[in-house]
């Protein structure tokens, strides 16, 4: 069964004994033709089974010309890196195709209340990926942009667009890549996408653009604070995690809390501080310090697990590695039978670096407190307080791209960087 | 440098110009003497440079004999197993060593409250092991005790006392292992020790008590609900995490309400039911069923990973891994530089089963939304719903214990057992 039809397209679909009119949509499966009927509903025909797909109706492809973009004296100018995701993607309602949004004017089309604030005057799209995708080059390409344009003396901040899955990765990677950081650099992002009347995409950009014109000079992710659609927070880079797979307000602040609170609607337009933050530096210029040692790892200890893992990383030249560790900072220990501590020694003493996070991600490490942790702090690890260890993976990577030598290492990973420790813990 | 001087003793200690009396303390590092100086300090000092440690008076280290236990008719009888952790510990404060408590005597000094609401008619203690070296032996080692004291007619709940670093795991497992359960199975433990004023053994214990007599005929974990020493939840065993380093309210419910409150003080001793329950059946008995197939693997995805650490596991005969993926169900694509949707069709290939849970902790995984998931959904991959990354760990082994077939261990991952899957997500 062969056809000219592509999705979009009105067809009439026959088979043996029936035939259906509808859409062609994408097919999410090889031997399934997927047709949208007038009712609205979807059926699939298994291909073998069609003996043709007459089109009726070629779909209309012309791309729509979005409206004009006028620059506004009295608003402020920002800049936005667009990378992906689904906040930068269009999802075509007939075909079921995803397309990104790339230009100013797409972006106008989409979300118009964002120009309300202030003017777009540069997009920037190093690359268009979903999230699951990037890695340390996508951040170095994202900060090599950003450098640009912040020390562009008439962009006061940046938006950068990206996909959720792996947001806290680079948010945490731009927050040491980007030194002297003078202005706003504002992670946005969306989880339902902008068919959906639950889109967070709108308030995210608006609130986005209203950080990006504040003092806040930091790298943060703003994003919505609640289930309910009414107001974001400003979270800082180093500190924030994905902790829900479809909930607008996704991302959490892990052992800080958030820098600010942003309120964007028809009646009120305004942002509530909330924590300690650096401020705009209108005499700076942000430097990018974004060298990167890729040969790390990050590894979630669970019981019974083989310490051979650690060899594994060891053999294929590893630099080091960063163990979410149980509790205060606990792995098996030499009365199990599988000691970790002695492999951890070891692979240490074959100059592999090894840091502990906390696999229960809130709270604090303090190996202190028992045996297993203090016989651990002697071989050398180096236990990272109140760290995500998503942090502390990026963090390493960075580190190492500096220096191999363990004093300088441990030095550098335990000082506060980036906002990336919290002396005191908020319970 | 010798001394028959043994933690616990007073001593004095003399070096070349000045001399410390104080008790002696068990040592952090072995170049070290610990003293505790009579105005409660601790000071360390260099064996190197100690010329003589003069004991002044032995510890007295004759065991203190605990009240007898009087078995009260009018109250419930109950057993508990002891397998160590915080909870059954006891920290000597003159000395800094630990000791386990092993009988219910020792168990009635510490934790009198207990025994006002119930009979401890039978103390078992399988090991004494702090959990982070806890495996699948232990947990098989705790079910055939627990089966044994559960279908003893007298007993009408159990408590297993545990430390907190895998708890989550065990409870998981005992869901599992304890099949046509009819009463109640309640883990408990503590996040202070008992020699500190905010310990949280004994309401801990005491709520315990208070589901292992109800109606309750699940494997619940028992313990703070909030930072508060006021009341307590009772958790299902296959959806609870532990989620704070140090907060007595480390655990908490993952993708599920808590199935009740408890409150236990002088005014006031009550449960209340907040979510559905299998009940108590006096008629009952439970069946050991805790064959595991222990060559399984847990793994978080992360940034530019490379996939080839599913070879690594793959050659060494793993039988199945648990994949925690990004977002709604994601890893790297064929799009980018390290491709695991190829290595993990390859994987498949070759026999290993390959399930999936979400990095994100909380939500649901959907692999339909994007492309990433629905490539690889048709790969064969069991994508876990709303199960826990850890839950889903301990199932794998189970199920792979009981058969090696591919479609009939999909079936088994994805039939709610034990409470794993929540239909109707509370957001």
């Amino acid at each position: 069964m062969k056809t000219e039809a592509k999705p979009g397209d009105l067809v009439e679909v026959s088979l043996m004994k029936a035939s259906y009119q509808g859409t062609l949509l994408e097919s999410p499966e090889p031997g399934i033709v997927l047709l949208k009927l007038n009712s609205g509903y979807n059926i699939g025909l298994v291909k073998k089974e069609i003996n043709e797909i007459k089109i009726l109706k070629k779909a209309e492809r012309e791309k729509e010309k979005g409206p004009e973009l006028k620059k506004d004296n009295e608003k402020p100018d920002i800049a936005i890196i667009m990378t992906g995701g689904t906040i930068s993607s269009e999802l075509d309602s007939k075909t079921g195709a995803v397309s990104w949004l790339t230009t100013p004017e797409k972006l106008f089309r989409f979300y118009p209340e964002v120009f309300d604030k202030v003017n777009v005057i540069k997009v920037e799209v190093p690359f268009m990926m979903g999230s699951e995708n990037l890695g340390f080059r996508e951040w170095q390409k994202i900060a090599r942009v950003a450098v640009k344009l912040l020390n562009n003396p008439e962009i006061k901040g940046i938006i950068i667009t990206h996909g959720t899955d792996t947001l806290h990765y680079t948010s945490a990677a731009l927050s040491f890549f980007l030194r002297d950081l003078h202005k706003p650099v504002v992670l946005t992002y969306s989880q339902r996408s902008t068919d959906r009347a639950s889109s967070d995409a709108n308030l995210n950009l608006q609130c986005a653009a209203i950080v990006a014109t504040s003092e806040i000079a930091e790298v943060v992710l703003v994003g919505h604070a609640s289930t309910e659609d009414n107001y974001c927070y400003a979270l800082r880079g180093t500190k924030v995690r994905k902790l829900h797979s479809s909930r607008r307000d996704a991302f959490k602040p892990v052992n800080a809390k958030p820098i600010a609170r942003i309120i964007s609607n028809a009646d009120d337009s305004r942002i509530d501080i909330l924590g300690n933050f650096n401020k705009r530096n209108q005499h700076g210029k942000v430097i990018l310090d974004s060298k990167f040692e890729d040969k790390i790892a990050l590894l979630k200890f669970y019981p019974g697990q083989d310490p051979d893992i650690l060899d594994y990383y060891r053999k294929r030249g590893y630099k080091g590695i960063v163990i979410e560790m149980l509790g205060l900072g606990h792995v098996a220990t030499s009365e199990s039978r599988n000691s970790w501590t002695r492999k951890i020694k070891e692979i240490q003493k074959k100059g592999m670096i090894v840091c502990a996070a906390a696999q229960t991600i809130y709270g604090r490490l303090n190996p202190m407190v028992y045996s297993t942790g203090r016989e651990l702090t002697r071989s050398g690890i180096i236990f990272l307080e109140d760290m995500l260890a998503e942090t502390a993976f990026v963090k390493l990577g960075w580190v190492l791209g500096k220096t191999k030598n363990k004093e300088e290492v441990k030095k550098l990973m335990l000082t506060n960087i980036a906002g990336e420790f919290n002396d005191r813990l908020e319970e």
